[in-house]
């Protein structure tokens, strides 16, 4: 089984925005076990919209068309589809009556143009999840395509992910005669390199090749880590989990504390979960970062009853005036915990990260760029560290922020 | 002349990286005038990539394939285009030695790999901008695609994009036969919806349809606002720059003071410069936004001239104690103006927002989420405004961000 996506959309032609939505689309074709060998780009032109579909359906088994369902005139993907089927379109009043309920909603009056969004190619489908005014469609071929089948979905992220979610992945696999349950998780890792991780799980990976009892993929996430995909199937929920569990338990035996989080974990709400854990209050004194740390952790919904709040003393004279640090040097280790134990005392928290240092593009203070002193207090200690970063100004301040971060968390968990 | 995209890796199906590269591409090939109907992604598969560079030949005059010209055995463009043209690889020695100098200029020894990538189809040339291993190629035609060319570059976005602008643009508008220059600016605005500023500019733009001095068009950048972008032909360099300053004024007169900036300013760089150029000094109470405006600020090099620092009390107490707040409701338009006065004292500024206000996804106070205080402290005079806004709690923060900064910069020109 062959499917293919197919975004629709004059706008992504012209760069005006990136298509992520065939990236996403791949990810869960991939992991659902269906091969996907083409992408393809095409504006909103009926002509080479019918002559895309036409090739892709020679191709492939499914195609999923993304965007072009919209109410305007520019939205031609139901022409489109209802042309390769050699179908007239056909307008469904029960469709009309829910977009008009979903306006009603918000309390709108449905525009006339909406009605549009209701036409079905003859002979096709609703997909069963509908978040928005724009219904999917599930269109089966007859003829030179017999068996064949196109997926439509809406340009807007969030409906088409529940759309293929819900209405297309378990229809593919049913038509693929994949009857196995695919799952996946994610091992956040923080600190070791693409190489390393691969080297250390070089014997685990020889052995699930052959054992076939799951499958490991590393995805790069920038400053973020890397990803350990760990992905199994089997006949049911039960199974794939229970080899899930196993196989994440190998994985963190080989490479041990630096996975810092599974799947929707982020290093921030890692660190709020252990504060939370141990009811310790949280502050922070960020120079070089300047409200970096403090914008991720409060970017988490909860952070309010660990976080009680930051100083970002960017001036030196600041450090020396709020956080009763001396006169010293601002980027220096004296300094760093001199602001960790000062923000613990302005703020009254149990815990503090202060961060100093050069974030370019001139040198401060007759050091460069890159030089980073970082200091955290907990349980009344101070530890420090130095970094050397060789990155420019934006990736020396994101470092800086997630490496301050872990090693909070490495101290909470007392592996440092 | 057309000219079609085709992004080779299979990353890029499995949706493990998001193809940002034809994106940038199209938007290049709209602004000097070459037409771009399709955009394929395709792995890293001889016969897949074969078929569809036959294919874009087919309906194209020119193909521009990123991606697949590393030194592994995965990257298989050359293969590819050789066959596709009907030739041999030939090893350019002269290329082998280029990319030898390379690797000794970072004092490493040039793996017997990187061999490969002076490898090039009989009859192509190489880029003349070459600024990492990967040699890009420009691969002219016979036979049935006789006419026709192909330009391979590498997947590294910064390299493309050196040899797309030096040497592939200006041979594509050669092809194409434009002889002039096109250029474009962009106007950023913050404030007016996308059909908004079409009805203030639709006279504008019909006059430009019919005297063709330029062309604008919208470009939506989400929290950041809307840009328009004015582009102008002429056949040198100072005759389209005074048609974009002429165009520039004429919609600077319509649209009024939502223009912010130009081109690469964001609204934290034209913040600072206003304030730079008064000689005032800065700092914020970030309660709501937790960090966020603090961040931007500093992310641009030189902030520190301007920005002297934060205080995130996000902790209601710490805005008593830290910011000699009244003690009283935290999300009220008192206590947002005691926070802007109290941070001008704290950090010892000239000027200061503050900012307070419900996140969410929770309730506080009795306010819904999206409930924001702002206060601006500026030649001692406080100005305050009240938000109601209908997001979620990310776009609540970034909204708030923006905005705030925008007051600012109107009261700086005196404009509000």
């Amino acid at each position: 089984m062959k499917c293919e996506v197919v975004a629709v959309g004059t706008e992504l032609l012209l760069g005006q925005i990136v298509d992520t939505n065939s990236s996403w689309i791949g990810e869960q074709l991939a992991m659902v076990g269906i091969d996907s060998h083409y992408q393809t780009k095409v504006g909103d032109n009926h002509d080479r919209m019918v002559a895309v579909l036409e090739q892709a359906l020679a191709r492939s088994d499914a195609v999923i068309v993304c965007g072009g369902l919209g109410p305007t005139q520019d939205d031609i993907t139901r022409e489109a589809i209802a042309d390769v089927m050699g179908v007239e379109l056909v307008r469904d009043e029960e469709i009309v009556e829910r977009i008009r309920v979903m306006f009603s909603g918000r309390d709108r009056e449905m525009p006339d143009n909406n009605r549009r969004q209701a036409d079905v190619p003859d002979g096709a489908m609703v997909n069963p999840a509908m978040p928005g005014t724009a219904p999917g469609l599930i269109c089966p071929l007859t003829g030179d395509h017999d068996g064949k089948i196109i997926y439509a979905v809406p340009g807007v992220p969030w409906e088409m992910q529940q759309m293929v979610t819900i209405g297309i992945l378990p229809d593919l696999q049913q038509r693929a005669g994949i009857t196995s349950v695919i799952r996946s998780r994610t091992l956040r890792t923080w600190g070791q390199s693409e190489s390393g991780l691969a080297e250390q799980l070089d014997d685990e990976i020889r052995r699930l090749d052959e054992s076939g009892e799951a499958t490991i993929a590393f995805l790069a996430s920038g400053w973020e880590g890397l990803k350990v995909r760990i992905t199994a199937k089997a006949e049911t929920g039960e199974d794939v989990d229970r080899a899930l569990d196993a196989e994440e338990e190998r994985v963190r035996e080989i490479i041990g504390d630096i996975v810092f989080g599974v799947d929707d974990d982020t290093m921030e709400s890692v660190v709020l979960d252990l504060l939370r854990q141990r009811g310790l209050t949280f502050g922070l004194a960020e120079s070089l970062t300047g409200g970096l740390i403090a914008s991720r952790l409060t970017s988490i919904p909860g952070s309010s009853d660990v976080f009680r709040g930051a100083v970002v003393p960017y001036d030196r004279q600041l450090k020396i005036d709020v956080l009763g640090a001396p006169d010293i040097a601002a980027v220096s280790e004296e300094m760093a915990a001199a602001m960790a134990t000062g923000v613990c005392a302005t703020l009254g928290t149990d815990v503090s990260i202060a961060v100093t240092g050069v974030a370019g593009p001139a040198p401060l203070e007759g050091q460069e760029p890159g030089s980073v002193w970082l200091a955290i207090s907990l349980d009344g200690e101070i530890s420090t560290n130095h970094l050397v970063l060789p990155f420019d100004r934006d990736r020396i301040r994101q470092f800086t922020c997630i490496m301050s971060l872990n090693l909070l968390r490495r101290r909470l968990l007392g592996t440092d």
